[in-house]
């Protein structure tokens, strides 16, 4: 396959756009991320997801690789359709634009996802996780690992009136390099959507879906209520806790026993606690 | 509180040394870490670690801290005893020793832990985690969270031939400053013990432990097993699984039942799912 493009100088005003992807600020502007790493890559084109650009450095591409050959294919095909744009690097360039190390020499620049609540469609019963302010993105890319093992119909990030009104106060950056890359690729097969916080409870309510919301004061243990019905389990922050309006929404508010004499779980623990215990109840026979 | 040395250079040896146990080599070599954080250090110290050394930079300390003032309260008493060594220091001599930006002020030099199976007094019945090549520090100390909050009796840290025999190719290192910083300071509330893995097999034997350890290629559910019984939950690494040794000795192999496309979940997800069904299977009236 040939690429469209050749670029050999690190000043090229293009490298230095998807250089600047590495920030927060300008993925958000552009409502573009990089996708790095052959697994992600892989996931990122079997779900779906079109890429605007494919940038190639043919010096540091595995030989002989299926998973590369694959991305290849796919690659090629969308360059085809005119779809996506393929262009070929110098080692060089590639180092300046890779935001990790070992990337295998291909990297993707994709838009935002653009999903919605209302294009979800959801089997009978649902599960989703809702999650408030993770800020961490290691601890929301091992969410996303755990919700793909469990079979979590999609991850929902509501934003708060603070992030709504100014941006720059930002709310979970799910585009993350580091969230994808935590996630080992799971960001692609589940889908996740951010929504302002009353959208979501508004249409979870729509839905019928219990919400059933994690805090250390509950009475209930997780494991005492019923999680087999519809549910959305929410998740508040770490540091801050699980917000008024959620702990208001609420159907049921539970909590994790702990016993010990550090302050708690970390949140991508504590989700994959509730998420299994789902799991778990499901399973059960009648 | 006078420090009996204060020390401004920061080419003094003694600084170049407590430097130096950002290296593992060092640490192993002097069978000694640091301890840094208000409440890593609380924690050690209410657990009853006795630091060598206590490094203090005045100019730095949180004022009128309840933390603060209860740390100093204990390094004063060890002080008294001849036991702990107080050094006063510069901001610019504790900024080349402190590991982490937000140290607080203080910082210890804390003997390894000497600590020994046959050390051990357990509960009835005990549970106890053993976890193979946990390489990555973020894991293990989320691994101590988890078994801080749900009461966990020990973590024993199993070493494989290879690391017994040559101490360079190491095995997990639990005294690693990102392991007691991700730990929260749980690694200082939960007994941890490294030893030879058939030291540890032999133990559990003696013991009359049970043996369970997850696999992915099981057949039982690891919801569908008895937890309630004296039980050692095993755990191997993300990247190599678990070792034939393990699988041997174990008594039970279970699994954590998976659906998606992304390999697996992570360790410390893994390893709470396993602790928190003991928990709930405990906790189960009869």
């Amino acid at each position: 396959m040939e690429p469209t493009v050749e670029i050999t100088s690190t000043h090229n005003p293009r490298i230095k756009r998807v250089a600047k992807l590495a920030h927060r600020s300008t993925r958000d502007e552009l409502r573009q991320t990089v996708v790095e790493g052959i697994r992600e890559i892989s996931l990122a084109l079997q779900n779906g997801v079109v890429p605007i650009e494919a940038y190639i450095c043919n010096e540091t591409l595995p030989e002989r690789d299926p998973d590369v050959a694959a991305i290849f294919d796919r690659l090629h095909k969308l360059a085809t359709e005119g779809r996506t744009e393929l262009i070929g690097v110098s080692p060089a360039v590639f180092e300046k634009i890779a935001y990790r190390g070992e990337s295998g020499g291909v990297l993707l620049v994709v838009p935002y996802s653009e999903r919605t609540l209302s294009s979800l469609t959801l089997p009978d019963p649902p599960l989703v996780v809702v999650v408030e302010d993770a800020e961490k993105p290691g601890n929301l890319g091992a969410i996303l690992r755990t919700a793909d093992a469990a079979g979590v119909d999609a991850l929902i990030i509501p934003l708060r009136d603070h992030a709504i009104q100014n941006t720059r106060t930002k709310g979970t950056d799910i585009y993350n390099p580091n969230v994808i890359r935590a996630s080992l690729g799971a960001a692609f097969t589940i889908p996740q959507i951010v929504a302002p916080a009353w959208d979501v409870i508004h249409w979870l309510r729509e839905q019928a879906i219990h919400i059933v919301a994690a805090v250390p004061e509950a009475d209930t243990l997780y494991t005492a209520t019923d999680l087999t019905r519809p549910t959305a389990i929410v998740m508040g922050s770490e540091a801050w806790g699980l917000s008024d309006e959620w702990q208001q929404a609420a159907d049921t508010l539970v909590r994790i026993p702990m016993s010990g004499s550090v302050d708690s779980l970390n949140l991508s623990t504590s989700t994959a606690l509730l998420v299994y215990e789902a799991v778990r109840q499901r399973s059960l026979p009648g």
